[in-house]
């Protein structure tokens, strides 16, 4: 791995094996900004939301954080007050060995649901964490975050503001509970551009919308999931220009797409990556419901996993979406060959192409709905016997 | 089997071997009263309908009706005007063997979506089976109506009105696509009370909600659910009074619940059947809201699996119910096992305990919200591998 792409000026980070994970893994992970940064983040809308969800919810709120800590192995989610105090403890430490104060530290935690942390386990790694910090350190931050994950994901951009260089480096886990709106995901986002909190803030919701928000792999959404991100300022270019911005939301955006197809394509069991694009819809809600409905549907993934065109199974999810629909309008492609036109079979030589193609490690699913002009997009993966196994034997 | 206990007087029955589903198995059945019945349906509320969804909706729609005829391996379903054709053909070939009107003939399909349906085949089928018409031969069509079914479903009841005694028989077929409201399921019930049908539909509609309508295999729901009730009379009842219908509906609702819980007990490769029960929900809709997303999750259905009590998942998924809920007053019990106690769980022991409870067939999970005064239940089962090998390999 070329370490030095993965280098943001200003932050230095560091993972150790703590315990927390069984099999002598790395563990618990930290992300330090040798000056205070903007930062802003997205939270899991599930209504049970794990203690270090509610704690870093709170200190991002002025816009100003210095730190992240972060462990695998445990969720510290449904544990009640105990646990929320175990978040707090965690920062404190932090901030102390840090010598900032407890709000400028964030906390993520991600694992099994439902069991203490164990602190003692936690204060240990704390003086190991802050002695390993190092520039070049933020990919062993991606190993350490992950859980039932295959491979770290890491993805960076580079852009200029006011003539000036910066970074964007993201890293994030995933793999089960995926599902909009947020999942048991983690991600965190680091740049040297120079930014107000108001405005990160604008780029990362926009941002978190058309990617985070548009991965499927099992339909679960988590107690634990967050998106945060720090910026420096340490780029030294000044206040951003529209035609800057843009830049840097596309940029902020791309490096989360590329964070989220890989969740998606590491997703529990997965082996195909399927993009359901959805074309056409009477509304907007009806385009996202279009391409949630057929993106989580049981029978349509395990049809991906099969290698099936079974279109029928498509349009039965698209009749229980709920939304507007005339059966005989409804086009449908696996990649280039339409396999159904009017809401008619196309025949088998058709399927035997689409057949071919869905053979691939990624196709697209285009379903126009000829209702109106709302598009959108989901994308999801295969469900697969792996998927069963890993999730059925997960805490065993 | 008992033939005789599934014999309703003035009705006949037969099925054939077509050709329609693969490997020389009964595929085409028949149902017919000697006499003009009333009847009562309830169709699938997906907005993609089959062919003979619309067909025998409209047959039903004055009340009265005189055969069935189904088939198995071919859904007629996503077949256009076309597909329609071919059930009114069906109808109208039925009738004339049979010398009655087509508009007294109803039709079901249950198979494969997207292909038309071979009418050389069917039309050959229809006098084999008038000929072999016998009262004792409804097991057989509970045979024939199986597609990835692993036994045939059959119930009955048996009851007095007026002094006389009656029967109610059921027979269904489901497996796979199986959620409210409606799957591919077809259940066809056979009763000898007199009764107007008015009152019948009056009495399909109550059992519906609290059978068909609360179990699940997968969340899909399909093109061709439909449950049809067809009583002869000859059992020569006066007009019921409340008491009576109170016993018949209750008869009703204790067959269709009996064929409903068969059918999640024979879900695609299901190995557990578990009631999924909500306690004291703010409202009925949540009530309904929560044991749906509960009985739904994917992670929570390998945890049944996995015989796993892994509540976080459980409280994951309450999470994402949008319902009212309060982390802190969730209780959690695996049959009489409690395993949370005000959202926390309650130890390494109770979970041990409900891990044996979870290695049964079946057990319920229950979920007291203490939010309002509300109950649900959903029956569902378990997400296996075999699951996955079934829908995996459907077509192919």
């Amino acid at each position: 791995m070329d370490t030095e792409k993965y280098i943001v000026q200003g932050f230095k980070a560091s993972a150790v094996v703590s315990g927390l994970k069984k099999g002598n893994a790395l563990d618990v992970a930290l992300i330090v900004s040798e000056r205070e940064a903007a930062v802003a983040g997205v939270f899991t809308t599930n209504k049970v939301r794990a203690a270090p969800v509610l704690l870093s919810e709170r200190h991002v709120k002025n816009g100003k954080a210095r730190a992240i800590i972060a462990n695998a192995g445990n969720a510290n989610a449904c544990t009640g007050s105990p646990g929320l105090n175990d978040a707090r403890t965690t920062a404190d430490l932090v901030g102390k060995a840090l010598g900032m104060s407890a709000e400028e530290v964030l906390v993520a935690s991600t694992g099994v649901i439902g069991q203490r942390l164990n602190m003692g386990v936690v204060a240990r790694a704390i003086p190991l964490l802050t002695e390993a910090l190092s520039p070049d350190a933020l990919p062993l931050v991606a190993k350490a975050i992950m859980t039932t994950d295959s491979f770290p994901k890491i993805s960076s951009f580079e852009g200029q503001a006011g003539g000036r260089p910066y970074r964007i480096m993201g890293i994030a886990k995933g793999a089960g509970m995926i599902m909009p709106h947020m999942a048991t995901m983690l991600c965190f986002i680091l740049s040297d551009i120079s930014i107000d909190p108001d405005t990160l803030k604008r780029a990362l919701l926009s941002s978190v919308r058309s990617t985070f928000n548009r991965i499927t792999v099992d339909g679960d959404t988590s107690t634990n999931d967050m998106v945060l991100v720090m910026a420096n300022g340490l780029a030294g270019n000044g206040v951003l220009s529209a035609g800057e911005y843009d830049i840097f939301a596309g940029g902020l955006r791309d490096v989360m797409g590329d964070l989220a197809r890989m969740i998606v394509r590491d997703g529990e069991g997965a082996t195909k990556l399927v993009s359901v694009d959805i074309k056409n819809a009477f509304s907007s809600s009806d385009a996202l419901k279009a391409a949630r409905t057929v993106a989580n549907s049981s029978l349509v993934k395990t049809a991906f996993y099969g290698q099936d065109p079974n279109w029928g199974r498509i349009v039965a999810a698209l009749g229980r979406a709920e939304i507007e629909m005339i059966e005989e309008r409804v086009d449908i492609w696996i990649d280039e060959v339409q396999i159904v036109a009017g809401g008619l079979g196309r025949g088998a030589e058709a399927e035997k192409r689409a057949a071919e193609i869905m053979t691939r490690k990624e196709f697209t699913l285009t379903i126009d709905l000829h209702q109106g002009a709302y598009h959108d997009r989901m994308v999801t993966c295969d469900l697969t016997h792996e998927y069963v196994t890993i999730n059925a034997d997960y805490r065993t």
